[in-house]
């Protein structure tokens, strides 16, 4: 029944809410934004490691806006002390696994060094930017095994394709009892001064517990715990929930750090129409990018002359996060393949649970 | 039609999520909370004042633990800042109009000089603490007729049973461009170590543009605004939201302010689901508390020995916390009433637009 | 001896840090910035409103950029909660006694009103924006007197001329056992970039104990301690704090939201420096605006185009704004006089009790 | 000059405020607290790893609480985000350079899998705790030495006594454009209620620039600064602040998170005494942890019942914690010894610079 699945035509999953996507229904619609991955799938060791580029420049002499908003703090993440207090990001940002966060953040140190030979001495020394969540479950997530190779093949690698389901950081997460990952996805915005906006959110999604599962307004959960209760050996379908989501969200609209913090605090909204509540143990971080004008390392360079959206104009931003969120949430989902991984336990796809979505949308 | 929806036994939202109400469905199933309402509703005067009791002592003298969640911050609340510090409260929570929140603030501070003489002189000065929305389409908020007279109407009149609707601070509230206001309700958790505990909430409900609405996982806001632009004179359909929802939270499981904190954020998992985005003229405001020991005012008297819920076991709180909203906010919808105001305008209640919502659940 | 001090050449206090002051070492050297003052004194009535003006229009309509740093949040302050959020103030900033917000706020929001008719219906409602320090020894702060006249005549008031001392708010505070109050002061910085600054500092100074007292890193307070407590009836050499102290700081260098934030905190290092350790009663809070450029209400509005400092730039506007701090704190020491309120409670100035402090730089 | 000064009985500093010390002058005062080093010298290698144990239990499985106030957040800290949530610390607290967190913080996870290979599987993935400050200024910080040896090593060596200057992490930090490093003093406190209590802190001092510096109150910059222009090759009078300081406060009284976040906010007074306004590109950041009871791990666990100190009672913790951290950051100075390290860079101690400091207090 799997392979049925995921042969023919894929299935797609419901279209959230009634903002249009862009031409890829992708956070590289953020024009300049690119997406890379490096996927370690092997027996036991199923992680990987993903990066977004704000911009195809150094990030570390020309910085992005940036903001962060934590939903819930359970989270081993590096890098958010220092852009909360200075408003922007200075290296790509690193997803992996909760233990391989120091190894990506010394591959950011190395990279930055290599690009900056100054930085740590008359340079400032570079903030590291890695977010992750627990993959233990399908990965060997003791046996450390991530290291600056794999950091820089994922930098290698960006693009503005971007592969979603088990691949990079995504490889061996799981989301409500079945396989999770990278999912991604945008929404146009009309201002009501007539402007356009595009918002595009990227997911590493390894949260819920199956009963909690909502896909498009319509609960699934009881269903889905009912089988994965009767499922295959290496599956749950109870206990506390043990996973996180780190939601990126970019734009190109000309927004301040206070404005961008304000834009990722509605990741929450979408995250809770599919099912969670933010659970103790999860890890739910969003942390938000503006594209339209960066900011150089130089203190005496000259800098940009800003005219920011005004805060009344915000509403259509906001919904587009919020869709854009839930649907990167369905996207990992729908996209994501069987795993099987440490000591025999398994992910299936959603779809393998509950064909009938299928033909649901 | 709107008679016949509110005339014979009336319709009941849907039940939202798996978990069991309180014998009241109620903030009061939390034992020791009253709760109490003044209703001004004379032609363009469509306002009131609502509020919620800890306990039946002197509030100002047996503090109860609580914190605060800001959704969004457009919002004119009095007293957060000190109850973010201390992590208590001291007087009774209030809720009103926002041009009316000093009125009430002063009531407050002159009711507890009023108990404590010594107020502001050799004891400390009181705290007060006012949530508010703006209900100025419907009433004349110019007016500033809300006194001292109404917050000790609303004391007098508290106790354990909780009308809903347009009553008390909801009485000139909108929701959705119907009729919004007072809901409350309540859950039980069982906790992973055998023990139980209730979470009751109170909403303020006076938020969402009509095309946002959800019910229950099914959107009806397409269908709803529709039916609006069709509407009555003095209704509206569309435009930017101008509102804003008060959450409080009571439960009586023994939660420090930290933990209080983080229940009241899951508040905003509950309101997501009916459809907001946490709009940017939105003040969306988290409350909680915590019934489960009092704190004193006197410096040098025992304080009490407090065994805390361990975080590990917060989540079906989680939950509770945020069902308990969601239902509250329907509890709203459902319990509303037409009420014309200020100008001519006119909201009414959500089934008089919807009727099919009488037989969906 | 006390009219010793204050009848000839009044004397100046020590000259903190190497910065220079603006040509009236007031918060009004940054252009546009007016100061207010309604002062009631009479018998037990020792009270007062002091107003800020960002600029000659309609705050309303035209808002400045601001931001707030509470050092410790044991105060009833109104407005704070909005301007986090939006990073603006839409008002005068408002300075009275604890009990008097609600009446100060309720002028605020009737003056922005009678400017502004359709405030809180097709306009937003207006944030009021009140701080506070408790003047309850002194003043009969229970008789609650203070009233929209008031905080008129404090508007009406206004110029770039700051009287200091025992005037508006501050007539009835009290400041580590003496008499407090206003003061101010102002600093030029010089940034790396060759660009000047200037940064003012307006406090309401009602804080500290009588040991705690530094001055110019001097440590007078043990001293001041031993002549309080030989000293005269309705004084107090020892005993909790009970105070507080509001400063507001202003530039007219153009900084964001975040910034403002980041500069505010360096009051809490000037303030130290006087020997306060935020003590556990005192609301300890930091307020600072920009003046460089305005938010227009409107949404649809033209917003400016606005070049920011660098961040790397910030340090001689860090070192201004925690000297004018200190600074201010002792001008409004050097300019109080006696004052005798409520049941004979009385506060000298500190050179009455430290005589030896005229001659001291 | 500089022999004699290190040779003869060692100089003291002043002794700052009127409380008195613990008998160690020390954090360790704080019973069970335990200090280890790790120091690295070695041509252009001059740097190292501190580390704090809260107790001699392992801390993953018992807990203690434990806050963080941010005074600037240009730092590369690990953990913060997790600990501000659950308000608890998992390891021992750990201070390295700027570059080495990653590799402290991968050496944190390896020990915690040590003792309980569960971790990240069935239990909860452990939250690291790094501190850092940049030495590289005399440290070759890009060549990234530090390792599991290290951090193994360092809390190998941990115990009751606490070496203090150019020692562990503070091996290769500069002060004021001196010789910097590990200071560490304590102060008993004596509460309204007759109770006493211990407040140890332990300072990683890298911050300030040569004008800036006050000892006890008397502004040596000038004086400073103008010594080091006429200084030795290596050494520098002027120029940006790239420092940072980190400040761990321990305590025996029993605080929760809460309170603790508050007590670490007033290490900013006592930093504030020395002469920084926590500039820039300084991370400020003060942790505050307490002995006075434990958090199990297993949520099936039964919790401590604790009574807490009430919040008007902590005025004399609040002197305590800045008068200890202005002590320890003077401490560190009066301790550290000579350095020479990358490029020929070179500190003093300061008394090297300001001899007259000797005979000072």
């Amino acid at each position: 029944m799997s392979s049925a699945v995921t042969a023919q035509a894929p299935a797609v999953p419901p279209r959230i809410g009634r903002l249009r996507p862009g031409p890829r229904d992708a956070i590289t619609d953020v024009a300049g934004i690119a997406v890379g991955h490096a996927t370690l799938a092997d027996g036991p060791i199923q992680t990987g490691v993903t990066v977004i580029l704000p911009h195809d420049g150094d990030p570390f002499r020309e910085r992005v806006p940036a903001a962060v908003h934590v939903l819930n703090g359970f989270g081993k993440s590096f890098g958010l002390l220092q852009l909360e207090e200075l408003g922007v990001i200075e290296t790509p940002i690193a997803l992996t696994n909760t233990f391989s966060v120091p190894a990506v953040a010394a591959a950011q140190i190395r990279a930055t060094i290599a690009a900056n030979p100054k930085c740590g001495r008359s340079l400032p020394s570079v903030n590291p930017l890695v977010l992750e969540c627990n993959d233990g479950i399908l990965n060997d997530i003791q046996a450390l095994v991530i290291g600056d190779d794999h950091y820089r093949a994922a930098i290698a690698a960006a693009g503005p394709s971007v592969p979603q389901g088990a691949v990079g950081a995504g490889r061996g997460m799981s989301c409500f009892g079945v396989k999770g990952g990278i999912g991604t996805a945008s929404r146009i915005a009309a201002l009501a001064n007539g402007a356009m906006a595009t918002v595009g959110a990227l997911v590493l999604a390894n949260f819920g517990r199956p009963d909690q599962l909502i896909v498009a307004g319509q609960s699934w959960g009881e269903r889905l715990a009912e089988r994965l209760r009767g499922g295959r050996r290496g599956e749950e379908a109870d206990g506390p929930e043990k996973g996180s989501i780190i939601m990126v969200l970019a734009t190109d609209a000309a927004l301040d750090s206070r404005q961008l913090r304000r834009l990722a605090a509605r990741a929450g909204a979408g995250l809770a129409r599919t099912g969670s509540v933010y659970g103790h143990g999860s890890g739910d971080i969003a942390l938000a990018i503006s594209t339209a004008y960066r900011l150089p390392l130089d203190r005496l360079a000259e800098m940009p002359a800003v005219r920011f959206v005004a805060d009344g104009l915000l509403d259509p931003l906001f919904q587009a996060a919020a869709d854009a969120v839930e649907q990167a949430i369905l996207n990992a989902l729908w996209a994501a393949e069987a795993v099987t991984g440490r000591d025999g336990n398994r992910r299936r796809p959603l779809l393998d649970l509950l064909p009938e979505l299928e033909s649901h949308p």
